[in-house]
């Protein structure tokens, strides 16, 4: 079968094995690319390779950075009495958008899965345990996805943090409607949790 | 508002300029990335900064490719009677992938549209009339896409070729129901140019 000029091949091969990237996605960026100008080239292929080169993870909570510390713990203006224990780093930033939250973080680095062998040493889950001890704060929060794996993980790093000497309150995000979501569409798990989290109204 | 690390930042930034990627996906990728292998990493990168080095237009059908001709029209098997004119590289390895057509192609660089400014000079059409004049085909088939932009270059260049002295046939790609497709889901105009293009039967 006839092939892409090699160049081009080689790019939609790479491209392919990016996420959500098909084969008809890759052949479409890689022409897109082909006619987008030599600087815009040069500043996504140099953004590619300098990627890792300078990122590193936060020597406290594991949220990428360049520095010693993240932006976060660097910030003596946070209250470092909450620690907000999430996934990944995507998760802490979608909770900085919005923008309700003032305390610290720790990245776990995923969640708990035997079907993907996610162990808990994988995990940064000792060295949140260690800090807590360390430095212990107020109250964690709990705030990995309520998936299978984002509960397990919850429940396993509650149960650590529970038999500590003095432990901190472990709370855990809330579950419920999404606001603007339309309750007839809401699936029937979500609903029971919402039921099951009901609050008083206050006036 | 906080922000990713540069690095991470700068890569967001690029990968938001490709189509079809907003800033949600290209958040995906760019973590995608940062848990790749530096060797994955280091071979996107390279694809990506090579790409436009090494690869030219065919001399002849403004294909892609590395050397002078294309492999197309580098291939003494190909039919050089007829000339397919399509708009885009990707539209001739559609074509190619069919596994139906032996004669050579002619690739447009796009389509005639006021709305994106692309006028008849802006597209490798000349050049098609020069390569006609000089080694006239038996049949040129316009296999621009059916749309308003793809017939309006196709109207476009029949008229050009219609006036050459002794103009070779000219054929318009077939339009009609995809082959798999219901018919009863089909769009109006689909049907209409499928019944006006209906064909005998052949027993």
């Amino acid at each position: 079968m006839l092939r892409y000029a090699a160049p081009i091949q080689k790019l939609i091969e790479q491209l392919q094995k990016l996420p959500g990237i098909g084969p008809k996605s890759a052949q479409r960026l890689a022409f897109f690319l082909l006619r987008s100008s030599p600087e815009d080239l040069q500043a996504l292929g140099q953004a590619v390779l300098e990627l890792k080169g300078e990122v590193r993870l936060c020597g406290q909570c594991y949220n990428y950075c360049t520095g010693e510390l993240c932006p976060i713990c660097d910030d003596p203006q946070r209250d470092a009495a909450i620690i907000c224990v999430v996934e990944e780093a995507s998760d802490l930033m979608a909770l900085e958008r919005a923008g309700e939250y003032q305390g610290l973080y720790h990245v776990l680095g995923g969640a708990l899965s035997p079907v993907e062998d996610i162990k808990p040493s994988d995990l940064h889950i000792t060295e949140l345990i260690q800090r807590i001890k360390e430095d212990p704060p107020q109250e964690v929060i709990l705030a990995t996805s309520p998936t299978v794996e984002g509960d397990a993980t919850a429940e396993y790093v509650r149960e650590l943090i529970q038999i500590l000497p003095d432990p901190p309150q472990i709370t855990r995000i809330a579950l419920g409607l999404p606001v603007g979501g339309d309750l007839d569409y809401a699936d029937q798990v979500t609903l029971a949790r919402a039921l099951r989290g009901r609050a008083i109204m206050e006036d």
